[in-house]
């Protein structure tokens, strides 16, 4: 790695922000033990103290006690940032916390950047960049789906397939490279389709990981349900059903009935956030319009499109082109409601319902999880690609295996071949951060929590 | 003590609701071990851990990871509660949080109600009465005042006062109880008068007690200060250069030109919460009522008004008067403003100032410490009462005192004395909470937050 570490004492916060029993401000550095004795007074020096042990005592500000606190004492490199760390758990008093973070800061400790706690792990080789990213995502899960996703990638599973991939890259490339070496010699070393049989079993495997990111995607963010038909549809009454069934739910973002209301709930560990649209159609009502356009937009962007309409009423044809104009019918749910009432069954319903007495939502939550989860053989231990940047990473990747195996079947000089290999070695290298930049790395660390 | 323990194991979140890095549960209870083993899995059982020490390792259910997690274990005595005591500091998220809580719940816990475990501590004599009552003021100050009044009480600085004196009635009521067991024998032991002198020397030190209560409150919640004035007199360029001094804005409560607009701000480590009247004056305009009538109850709420005239116009005689309706003369503070105008001095003035200049805005602040801290001559050291309770008690007990006092000056029996002599002991034992009901218990507590 070719970044400096930063030889300066950081803290900050580590606890949400707020009143409670307990807030933790956190400290890291070369300096932990000087700032911390200068201000706290327990039974001993806290820099005589050993690792992994808590100390009763005094957070004092010349002769006044500031608060009576927990102290927990990390020694390098057994902590999370591999520095010296110490905690400091005092009463949750945004006050409190405040008066010890300026003790500190004029003792000689820096505010840390958001992250930063994280970044130092990674530079100290604690974590990897893929296990750093995990960290974010852990805090921000909001399903046990998400959790377990970030959870893995936390615990490294992503990083070593990666590193198998690459190391398998690495060993491929240096056959040919070798081959080069005797290049003046006219020795032909290899058969350059075994290199490619090679190169193409590299690219399956990446071509697997790439596949579970649209999978990773809905497991990180959940699954984006927008419910569309005409009003008086019942579409409420389906989503409130759905409220009081999952009786987990984690938010509920209220909106006028000309607003779009949205609701998320947690199946089988899954985040579904269901978007209650106006009811999508072309309406000549000014006020209504944008209503409307954004009613179709949340269509659009939704990942499953749950088109109710009502038994008793004739099929709303025009609305059902109208939907197709902006998804595919495979995004789409028609749902036939209220058949718990007289009714004629419609020509394209998917799935029968009734909103009011639960009839058919078991089989609609269960055609809603099979079109979302389109690829979803995954079990617990599966690798899944969930972040952006390692999508991204691997079809870059990808494309740079593509060229060498192409180069490999035409029989192209090896050079071409080794250096299109390089190129797919560094960037797999980028996602688990042994080859990165400043650039990737304030961008990674600038959407973490201070304190982490 | 009279009160029966409770033998379950109480869990609760410790830090502040929401998304942060790290989060603490906590467990308290005989149960604690078993409870952390069966979900805990690091190098050693926890069970087998010495106290102090803290422990990295994965939260499991099953064979899923829910976090990975720091334990910090405390084994009783030496902990919060007194009991063995666990905390699981996760990351900070509210899903893991819950997950975890589920795990301990599931597992045999119980969900702490607010303050249990501080109720704990005092159950088990860690802490007095008025110490918890003052974990929860430490928890609540919001300023550095506040915090030291909080922090002395929490200190133990009045329970040990309280202790003296009621040792001292103790002693003195034992002479008098003495006197009683011989008094078949008509034999005097003791000088009543004598007696009268001793409990008045207490009845004195309780007397300064009460004394510190009007400052306590000061401390404790802060100054209430009226910004009152007709309209156009500079009252929010006022709150505008005191805000801009004092740089500690703690929080900023925002209104339209008819509410009342809140500011906090810090001044010597002092709260002073400003509220800016919407112009009191007798209107008749009907839409303005409420606003008018919210202004005089903000005047009348206020421990200072700060009452506001322009230079350039004439003294406001009638607002005058109605402000003296509603408060006495020694809580009003008359400022003439725009002295940076050409000016001539108004009648009743305190303060001269122009708030646009700045000129004279040191003196009005010097002016209003003054009347708020009337009785200020306090130390850092300074034992004051800042909790209604405590005040109340010591009402009580003065009562009986002066009972016992005027009993002892007319010569009546001992047996009269005697008692009032005990109920003043029992009422100061209430306060250090040696003897005290489940109701006062439950009152006490039901205020504390969740996970203290």
């Amino acid at each position: 790695m070719n970044i400096s570490f930063h030889e300066d004492t950081i803290t900050a916060p580590a606890t949400p922000p707020g009143i409670g029993a307990l807030s933790i401000i956190r400290l890291s550095g070369p300096e932990s033990f000087r700032l911390i004795d200068k201000i706290f007074k327990g039974k001993k020096k806290l820099s005589d103290a050993d690792t992994h042990t808590l100390h009763y005592g005094l957070i004092t500000e010349g002769s006044s006690t500031i608060d009576d606190v927990v102290v927990s004492v990390f020694r390098k490199p057994n902590s999370y940032t591999g520095e010296d760390v110490i905690e400091i758990t005092s009463h949750g008093n945004p006050f409190i916390q405040r008066k010890i973070l300026e003790l500190l800061i004029a003792g000689g400790a820096r505010a840390a950047e958001p992250g930063e706690f994280t970044r130092r792990a990674y530079l100290n080789n604690r974590i990897d960049l893929a296990q750093a990213e995990a960290v974010a995502d852990v805090i921000n899960s909001s399903s046990q789906a998400s959790l377990r996703g970030a959870r893995n990638q936390l615990d490294g599973l992503l990083s070593s397939k990666v590193k198998t991939l690459r190391d398998g890259l690495v060993e491929t490339s240096s056959l040919i490279e070798l081959e080069l070496d005797f290049s003046e010699e006219d020795i032909i070393l290899i058969d350059k389709s075994e290199i490619a049989g090679k190169i193409e079993r590299i690219k399956a495997e990446i071509e697997n990981l790439l596949k579970s990111f649209s999978f990773g995607k809905i497991l990180r963010d959940g699954v984006n349900i927008a419910i569309a038909g005409k009003p008086n549809t019942g579409k409420s009454s389906l989503l409130n059903y759905l409220l009081r069934e999952s009786r987990a739910i984690v938010s509920s973002i209220p909106g006028t009935t000309r607003d779009i209301i949205r609701e998320d709930i947690i199946i089988d560990g899954f985040l579904f956030r269901l978007f209650d649209t106006a009811g999508i159609r072309s309406s000549v009502d000014e006020i209504e319009v944008e209503g409307v356009l954004r009613s179709r937009n949340a269509v659009k962007n939704a990942d499953l499109t749950v088109f109710m309409y009502d038994s008793s009423e004739e099929f709303p044809e025009d609305l059902y082109r109208e939907l197709l104009e902006v998804i595919d019918r495979k995004k789409l749910i028609i749902v036939q409601n209220k058949i718990d009432l007289p009714h004629i069954d419609g020509p394209l319903t998917d799935v029968k319902i009734s909103a009011k007495t639960g009839e058919g939502i078991e089989k609609l939550l269960h055609s809603i999880k099979d079109r979302a989860f389109v690829n979803s053989n995954y079990t617990e231990k599966s690798i899944i690609v969930t972040n952006i940047r390692h999508k991204d990473c691997l079809v870059r990747a990808q494309d740079f295996l593509e060229k060498a195996n192409i180069s490999c079947r035409q029989n192209l000089s090896g050079e071409f071949i080794a250096a299109d290999m390089r190129n797919a070695v560094e960037i797999l290298s980028e996602i688990i951060g042994e080859i990165t930049t400043n650039d990737i790395l304030n961008n990674i660390f600038k959407n973490f929590c201070i304190g982490k």
